[in-house]
C-alpha cells in the first residue's frame, strides 16, 4: 500500500500485480510456446548526480519500472517469468555502514514483503537468477520515445553476454499496455487530477497584479506538496503573463517565470502534480484584474468552445487527428465573427491556417509520464501527419475506451508567428492584420483539461472553473485573501 | 544586474567580472610569460531529460561556469583570453522557429549586453575565434570532485585536437579562486542565509504534531520561492522526526520525508535555499509540541554549546580539524555530566568516541556547492585525516578571512552506529548502556549555522532561534498558526 498520509490516496500493490498480469498475457500471445522461458528484465532508475557534484535531482523512478513493479528506490532490476508468471526483484547491496546515513538498510525479505513480489535478489545475482530460472530468452526495453527522440537503453548486466536477448518486442508491447489505464490507475488520475485542480483554484484566488509570475509557481507547487503528498509535478510549470503567454514553453531557464503581472494581463498558468508517479496536466488562462476584458473574452471564448466541442464529440472509435481538426474549425469560426480571420472557414481549414493561432497538437496521452508512451507505434498507430498544426500532434490514435489524454486547445498571438504568415500569401489573405496588430501583446489562452475514454464518451478529471462567469467569480471570492 | 523582483537581491555583473579578474590574476602568476596567448576555456551545463522523456530536470547552471559567467541558460561556452583579459560567450545557436516554444531568440548582441562580457559568438565558432585570437594554450577544467569523487570533464568542441590543451592547471586554481567570497558574493550569501533563516522560522511557527514532516519541506520550499525568488534549493530537504532524526540522509528516495510527527518527537530540519547560484545550509532542531523535554534539554544544550564554542572560537589562522575536535570535546564533557558516557574525556577523544555520536565532519565549506569545491586540493592544503569523525571532514584547511564554511556539531543516537561502539570494547567502557537505551528512539540534534571568516573572527549569516528559550517562545507564538 503506497500512502503518503493525511489525505493522500493510499494506492494497492495489486495495482503493479496487475499492470505485470496484463504484459505477461500480452506477451505470452505473442510469444506462443517460446514464452515459456522467456522473461522480461527491466532496469529502475538510478540516481542523477547534478554536474560532478555529491548533489542529486530529487529522484524520480523510470515510468516503465514503477509502472511495473512501484519500486521508489534508485539502482533495481526487476524481472518478469513469463512461463510461471513469478517476478522477482533485484535490489542493489549497500554497504552495512551507509545505516548512519540512509537508515535502515532492508534485506531482501523485507523488501519482498514491501513490494509483494515472489523473490528479492542482489543485483550482483542477476545472471545466476536468470540462469536458475533457466531463461532462453531475455526481453529488455529498447525504444525511441516519440516525443523526445531519445532512446531507452535496456537492461544490462554482467554475464548477459551468455543469454539469448531480444531487444524489439517488449518496448511496443509494454507501450501499449501503458495507453489503458486500469481501475487503480484510473484512481490516482482521478486523484492527482483533482489535487491539481484544486491547487489550480488557489493561484486563482490569490494571484493579483504586481505580483511575479514565479509566485503563482510556488503558491501551485506548495499547495500540490503540503495537501497532496505530490513532491514532484510532472514537467516545469508555465506561468506566462501577458505576451508571455503566447511562448509555449514559457518557464525554462532562460524565462523562468521572472515577469511581474500587470494590471490587465492575460495569465496562461499550465501546471500538473505527479502522485505516485503519475501525472496531471492542467491549464487555466484568465485576467490578472480578476475581470475580463471584451478582448479577452473574445479569445477566451473562441477556445473554450473548442474545449467543449472536442469533450462533447470523443468517444472510442474517434480519430484524435478528426479532434484536433474540429477544435481548429470551431476557433476559426469565432474568430472569424471577431473579424480576426476573414474569408471561408473550410478554405482556411485546407491551408491550415489555425496553425498560425495554435501551433500545438491537441493534446496527448498522458500517465506515467506527462506526454505518456504510445503515441506513435510503428505499424500499430496511424502514423505522424504531416500538415501544419497535426503534425505536432503526440498521437493521431483512435480513441478508446481506458486511455487518459489531454483536450488542449489554444489560441496564442506570437509574433513571430504571425510576422511569417502575413509574409506568406497563401495565408495572409485570410488574415485582418488591422485586428491582429490590436491583439500583439494579448499573449494566449489555453484551456487543457484531462480526460479519460470511457464507453460513453468520456470523463472529465479536471475540475476547475471555466467559464467566464465561473471564473470571475473564483477571483472575485479570492480577492481579499493573503498569500 | 540579477533580481527576481520584489525585494529579492539586486546582484550587479560586476561580481562575474571581479571573479573573472581574480581567476586572471592567478593564473598569469602561475603562467608567467606563457600566459600571454593562454585561454581559458569553459563550459556551462546543459539541460538532463528525466530519462528518455521529453521533461528535463529544472535546469540549474553548472557552478564554475556560474562563477565565472552567470550565464543562466544552457548550453553555453565561455572564454577568458588572459593576455588580454576579454571574455568571450558562446551561445547555441537555435532555430528560428523555437521563437514559438521559447519566445524572442536573442541575438549576440542582446547577449553580449545581458552578460556584460567583450564578445558572444556561437558555439559552432568557438574553434574558429580561438584561432584568430590567437591561443596557443588552452586550459580547461579538469579535475576530481572531493565529495563526490566524480570528475569534471573539461569542454570539448570540434576542432580541439588542433590546440594545445593543458588539463591540470586550471582545476585547483579556480577552485581557491571559488573559496574566497568577494564582497558581492558574500552579499548573496548574507541574502540567501537570512532568506532560509526565515523561511526555517516559518516551519518552526507551523509545524504540529499529526503533521507529515514532509509538510516542513513543503512549507520551506514555498516560503523560499514565493518571497526570495529562490527556485532551487541546495539540497534535498532533511526533515527527520523523531528517531529518523538520526539518519543523516534522511529525506532521500527510499525515505522521502514521509512519517507522521508525533508528539514527543524531536523534530531535526536541515533546509536551505539557493538564490543566483549561491546555496545556504542551516538544521533546525526543535520539539514538534514546542516544549523540550528534560532529555531533549541536555542534548540540544550539549549541541548549541559544541556549536557555540567553534563560532566563538573561528578566526584566520586556525585550523579547521582542531575546530571539529573542539566541537567533540564540548559534547563529550556534556554527554558525561548527563552520564551517557563516563570516563576520562580526554582519553575518549583520544579513541575518537565523540564519531559514535556525530560521525560526520563538523562543517564544510559553502558557496555555489552547498559542499563547496576546494576543500581539499592536492598540495596546497592539509589532507584528509583518517581517524573515525574526522576523515568524514571535508576540508581540513587552516581557516582564513573570505572562507564561507558551515557549524554544524550534531548528536544522534544511531542503533547502528550504537551497536557497533557497544560491541567494540576500545568504545563501549565508556559508554553507560543504560542511559543510552534511554535514549534509543530519540533521533538527534544538529545545530548548523553557515558563517563567513573576517579578520576578527566570523560572521554568523543564519539567524533563527538557537537557545530553549528563544525556540520556544517562537513556537508558542506559531501555536495558533495555520498552515
Ligand atoms: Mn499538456
Ligand atoms: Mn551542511
Amino acid at each position: 500500500m503506497y500512502s503518503l498520509g493525511l489525505r493522500t490516496l493510499k494506492i494497492p500493490l495489486r495495482l503493479y500485480e496487475e499492470n505485470r498480469f496484463r504484459l505477461c498475457e500480452k506477451l505470452k500471445n505473442i510469444l506462443g510456446e517460446k514464452a515459456v522461458g522467456a522473461v522480461v528484465l527491466l532496469k529502475g532508475g538510478d540516481e542523477v548526480p547534478i554536474d560532478a557534484t555529491d548533489i542529486t535531482h530529487v529522484f524520480r523512478q523510470e515510468s516503465f519500472f514503477n509502472w511495473a513493479f512501484g519500486v521508489r528506490e534508485p539502482g533495481f532490476y526487476g524481472a518478469i517469468h513469463l512461463g510461471s508468471g513469478k517476478s522477482t526483484l533485484f535490489m542493489p547491496l549497500l554497504p552495512e555502514d551507509y545505516a548512519v546515513w540512509m537508515g535502515h538498510i532492508e534485506t531482501p525479505e523485507e523488501c519482498r514483503h514491501k513490494y509483494q513480489v515472489n523473490e528479492v535478489r542482489y543485483v550482483k545475482d542477476i545472471a545466476e537468477v536468470l540462469t536458475q530460472q533457466k531463461a532462453d530468452l531475455l526481453l529488455t526495453l529498447n525504444g525511441v520515445n516519440t516525443d523526445s527522440n531519445l532512446s531507452y537503453k535496456g537492461a544490462e548486466f554482467e554475464g548477459i553476454e551468455n543469454f539469448n536477448v531480444d531487444k524489439d518486442i517488449l518496448f511496443p508491447e509494454m507501450s501499449e499496455c501503458r495507453v489503458y489505464k486500469s481501475p487503480l490507475e484510473l484512481e490516482i488520475m482521478r486523484y492527482v487530477t483533482k489535487l491539481s485542480s484544486d491547487a489550480h483554484i488557489e493561484v486563482m484566488k490569490t494571484m493579483k497584479p504586481g505580483m511575479m509570475e514565479y509566485q503563482g509557481e510556488a503558491t501551485f507547487l506548495a499547495y500540490c506538496y503540503k495537501y497532496g503528498g505530490c513532491r514532484h509535478v510532472g514537467y516545469t510549470c508555465i506561468c506566462g503573463s501577458g505576451s508571455s503567454g503566447s511562448i509555449l514553453h514559457y518557464g525554462h531557464a532562460g524565462a523562468p517565470n521572472e515577469k511581474p503581472v500587470m494590471d490587465g494581463d492575460m495569465l496562461l498558468f499550465d501546471m500538473g502534480a505527479e502522485y505516485c508517479g503519475y501525472d496531471s496536466d492542467i491549464t487555466c488562462s484568465f485576467p490578472a484584474n480578476g475581470v475580463f476584458t471584451e478582448k479577452q473574452k473574445v479569445i477566451y471564448n473562441a477556445v473554450l468552445r473548442a474545449n467543449r466541442a472536442v469533450i462533447a464529440a470523443v468517444k472510442p472509435g474517434v480519430s484524435w487527428t478528426d479532434m484536433h481538426l474540429l477544435a481548429n474549425r470551431v476557433m476559426l469560426e469565432d474568430l472569424k465573427k471577431a473579424d480576426i480571420v476573414k474569408g471561408d472557414v473550410e478554405e482556411m481549414m485546407k491551408c491550415h491556417l489555425a496553425a498560425v493561432f495554435q501551433p500545438h497538437g491537441l493534446g496527448h496521452l498522458i500517465g506515467l509520464d506527462t506526454h505518456d508512451v504510445g503515441g506513435y507505434i510503428p505499424g500499430k498507430t496511424p502514423e505522424r501527419p504531416k500538415a501544419p498544426g497535426l503534425r505536432s500532434l503526440r498521437t493521431a490514435r483512435i480513441l478508446q475506451a481506458g486511455m487518459c489524454i489531454t483536450v488542449e486547445p489554444g489560441c496564442y498571438f506570437n509574433d513571430y508567428s504571425l510576422n511569417k504568415a502575413l509574409k506568406d500569401p497563401t495565408l495572409s489573405k485570410y488574415l485582418n492584420q488591422e485586428k491582429i496588430d490590436e491583439y500583439r501583446n494579448f499573449g494566449g489562452v489555453r484551456i487543457e483539461d484531462d480526460i479519460y475514454i470511457n464507453e460513453n464518451g468520456c470523463e472529465v478529471l479536471s475540475i476547475v472553473p471555466r467559464t467566464i462567469e465561473e471564473i470571475e467569480a473564483t477571483m472575485a471570492e479570492g480577492a481579499n485573501k493573503k498569500i
